[in-house]
């Protein structure tokens, strides 16, 4: 590569780096007007290269209704920090690179939506959803099809939660539920990310809707 | 109709057709913000024009937080997309189409809202609601009136779904329910259709908040 | 009165009245985001002038999330529209006027919040309110203070409506529910009136949350 | 110190108490959206600066949506307002003070939210949080850790509501629930604050939630 393609393709690269931070940015401040990111929990990811891997996830401790493009920090496969980085990655972007990892996902998703833990609560083994539309909004069919959400167990060792999570996955199922913590849901890109947890968080409200629903009228 | 005519013609049905696919993109924004097109669920149509019949609809798998006018697509009296244009329209287009040919709605409107699915899971012969001053809203008595919102099976083929809801349609009611699907609402304009959709999602939560009531207050 | 002090006289009203249907269609706004005017329903008004008394109240029919100044229309003290507008008043205009003369009020809100018409379902015969600081907010005390927010049938006869609302009315408790259709709260001004209606749902929500609470756990 | 030196501390103080203002309002409006500051209730505050302490804290009787930085108001240690200033503080002021000077707090925040005050009715002794990631975000553990929110009894006198919440105040638990009324939660900054107010409702959420699934499923 000559000097001037070098500098051509440093230029180009900066520049999908900001626009990758960007929609980190834009897309953890929806997240949280969503409700899902109170705290400062939760934590998105998006691939920003490859060859090497090139991760943007958003950084460690963060108001996230305020969020800007600086928040993003960049990390490697593994999630761990690039260097000359003044912030730090949230703890769980070694979950995020692993999912990334095994799946092909190019945008992760964890919230802290209480509509996932509720359901880990009501169905410890796993939450079944069928026969429902939105189903088609995880790549499932809204008729027939039964889909169940891995539920893990929750862990603060970021390679054994990491190790759950791989060994309990469903290929067909783009999400898993940390029991007592959240959600992690991915996708082809951020934005799908994103639309797959909408997807699972409805679809979660309204198997606990349903169920409530069972109780109160027995004889159904 | 001389060369002017034609020109003049044209210029006055593009600006129609922009005026009407800004209408859709803004109601489509504004139906996520109210929680009913999670992860690119839903979709709006309006009528653009008529002699031959144009209709707007929202494109597919678009991310409805952030729908533009160039995601709205012309179809014809059929939901089918008119000739040069980049995006599909939404599957359903068929289904707003022929809700608006048997109806003579100007605006229909589907949502992914929960109150129509549960009230759905809960009255699955139909949804009965009386005696709700809101029932003004879909053009209905306050008063001793008994409506019921009509269920349909759920079903990917977009000509039987359409065949069951105008089978199940009743002409005094502006609205049916897909089962473990969702709403299609209507009325004569997109805005109306709109104002009938809010008005169902209220009256639907409204006869499960009592049905609610009712079993814990067993004596009532 | 000089010609030039009528004339001053006319913009200084002019101006009054410029701001209060800034007011009238910023509040309506409001409670529209906060999911209280679904489907075009519920109605405020503001005392504009004294002697004679003129009210500013939303228009008929309009869509509360985009209502502006000019969607205000001017009414009498019965809240009949002064001559030369083209908009209506609210039908609900005659009530608004009743409750402002019948409690010396500013401004009066109406809104159909589920809370109120939930809580009229459990409790037809008057909601009761005691110990919780929120009360204070209308105007009561926090502790030892029982509160019963009166519950009128509902009616499409406007005169029969005002009349029950009057008659069922307590000076010392800014609102009254009409069953199955909604509230109404006034104030000393319509800020205050619409502080009111806030204090008054989270009141309602709260007897309800208890009630569910105490179904539950019987034993307590 | 010169006169200049005065001069130049006098503009970095009249900076910070202006940022501090700023923050105050921009902290209450968005604390208003949550749904925890209805009909004017709730306040919060941030320590302006030390030796001596100057408090900023939330005006007063305000339509909290629309707090800007002129409706914060200075107060010495014990929230008694400075002079020459057109607003009182909160009532509320004496309690935010007192929780300043007993646990080092830069930012107190207080609010009547609706999970709180239904936690504290369904367990008045205390509410018993435990096994929950979001415990993190307000110093605790994920796992095994067992934290008790104090719950004591609503006061108008603010002595006495200082003293009893003093007196049950857990050093190691940011929040104290004031039964019937609201939340107070602080924290090493205003934001701080705002994190753990918001880690505290998702808690209390998921212990009511938690509750009531056990409820309607007894054999779990």
């Amino acid at each position: 590569m000559s000097s001037d393609d070098a500098q051509f393709a440093a230029q180009v690269s900066e520049q999908v780096s900001e626009q990758v931070s960007k929609q980190v940015a834009e897309t953890t401040r929806r997240l949280y007007e969503l409700g899902w990111m109170r705290g400062t929990s939760g934590n998105v990811s998006a691939v920003e290269s490859d060859d090497p891997r090139v991760l943007s996830v958003s950084a460690s401790g963060i108001a996230k209704h305020s969020m800007a493009s600086q928040h993003a920090v960049r990390t490697d496969y593994r999630g761990a920090a690039l260097a000359g980085q003044d912030l730090r990655p949230s703890a769980e972007a070694r979950v995020h690179a692993a999912v990334i990892e095994a799946t092909g996902a190019r945008g992760v998703v964890h919230v802290h939506a209480l509509s996932s833990v509720l359901a880990a609560a009501r169905w410890p083994d796993g939450v079944l959803l069928h026969d429902a539309e939105q189903l088609k909004g995880i790549g499932r069919e809204a008729h027939g099809d039964r889909v169940v959400v891995p539920v893990v167990p929750n862990s603060q060792d970021m390679e054994q939660l990491s190790a759950e999570i791989l060994a309990r996955l469903d290929p067909d199922v783009p999400g898993v539920i940390v029991a007592e913590h959240g959600l992690y849901a991915w996708g082809s890109s951020l934005e799908d990310a994103v639309h797959r947890t909408e997807s699972l968080d409805w679809l979660f409200d309204y198997a606990l809707g349903l169920d409530a629903l069972s109780t109160r009228t027995p004889e159904r």
